[in-house]
């Protein structure tokens, strides 16, 4: 068993892509908390590990290593239990380079924006723009009609399960808690595409260990 | 020598990166134009292929990929000749993909935000906003900085010359044409990594036919 240490947060939502990650491999995480609400994550020592101050970092020995979906690519490829989340075919792997590179470009930015606006802004004490709301709806409409065709003969975005599914999981699963959550929902093959993701065991081990934590940093004893 | 068919146009910022990695790795392109003036892009046939309706679009037989970095990691993946632009190392490998995540996700939206305002909306028949190119051109600050620093002992962004260098490489020719090009050339390591990217063969072969297509659309030659 491989054991992988990760400085972040579960309920973060970049540092989940990690965890869900080594989950499907089996490997173990030692996942070390960093006080953001202390701004921790701007401090020179962390600064020197990721220069953007951000989380999650991936740190063994001297290797440090940033960006969730470099460290579940990395996790992956060197994890030595379950099986590869990549394919090796050629064809199905550039099938999967081309939803990563979607799901980084054209997808991303809006629905991270959408929760951002619903749920980051408030909880720092900002208040939602509605117009950006409603501009990362209407913006989402037209990929998720492209991908909910797409999954009508798939199981998974790229054919099998793969790190691509991983990748849209975090905000997926923060889009379905929101007034929006029409987005996912009226869109059938999106929707049974995501009964499977959540079906999953790893799914499961990693949002139960979410609840945890946020209810254990919600009354301060984390 | 292998030979790939790509549906795109050269002075296209997306086909440039499958350009440069094909003659990076000494295959050959058969480049398909599309004539998206007249809207071939969003024309039946082409959605079939692209359902965003974009360019390029790799097209060998009955495999159909497209993305432009997506398209780039399969020529890599499937070329015969010359030597791969991904590191099989897999902390090399990792430190890569981190780049080619930040690439995507961190500096591209800005990159691209300023070149469409200050090139492609004026292209379009429409005005530059000066507010948008303001707010790109300061939220690129820090990531240049992080990227000026990460080039202080390294040859190319990952160590040795990789996909992650063709990928910045269409936008930051383009900002260098424009009054933000100090964004580049102030930073030196930037401004000195530049000069090697610039002086390699393939990206002379590139950019000659670029200017070669160019001046063919522009006197409706092509």
């Amino acid at each position: 068993m491989s054991a992988y240490r990760v400085i972040g947060l579960s309920p973060s939502t970049c540092t989940q892509r990690t965890l869900f990650t080594a989950y499907e491999r089996q490997a173990t995480v030692d996942l070390v908390p960093l006080n953001i609400m202390a701004g921790d994550q701007k401090k020179p020592e962390h600064l020197a590990k990721q220069p953007f101050g951000k989380i999650p970092v991936l740190e063994m020995q001297d290797f440090v290593l940033y960006e969730s979906r470099a460290i579940a690519r990395f996790i992956n490829d060197t994890c030595s239990s379950g099986s590869t989340l990549i394919p090796s075919d050629p064809k199905q792997r550039a099938i999967f380079e081309q939803w990563a590179s979607l799901e980084a470009g054209t997808y991303n930015p809006h629905i991270e924006g959408l929760v951002a606006q619903r749920v980051f802004v408030p909880m720092r004490g900002g208040q939602t723009d509605e117009n950006k709301v409603k501009e990362h709806y209407n913006a989402l409409k037209e990929p998720l009609d492209i991908l909910n065709n797409n999954l009508a003969n798939k199981e998974y975005i790229a054919g099998p399960f793969t790190l691509v599914d991983i990748f849209f999981t975090p905000y997926i699963n923060m889009l379905l808690q929101l007034p929006e959550k029409d987005l996912i929902e009226s869109r059938p093959n999106i929707a049974a595409w995501w009964k499977r993701v959540s079906s999953r065991p790893a799914f499961k081990k990693l949002y139960k260990q979410v609840e945890e934590d946020r209810a254990a940093m919600m009354s301060g004893q984390k």
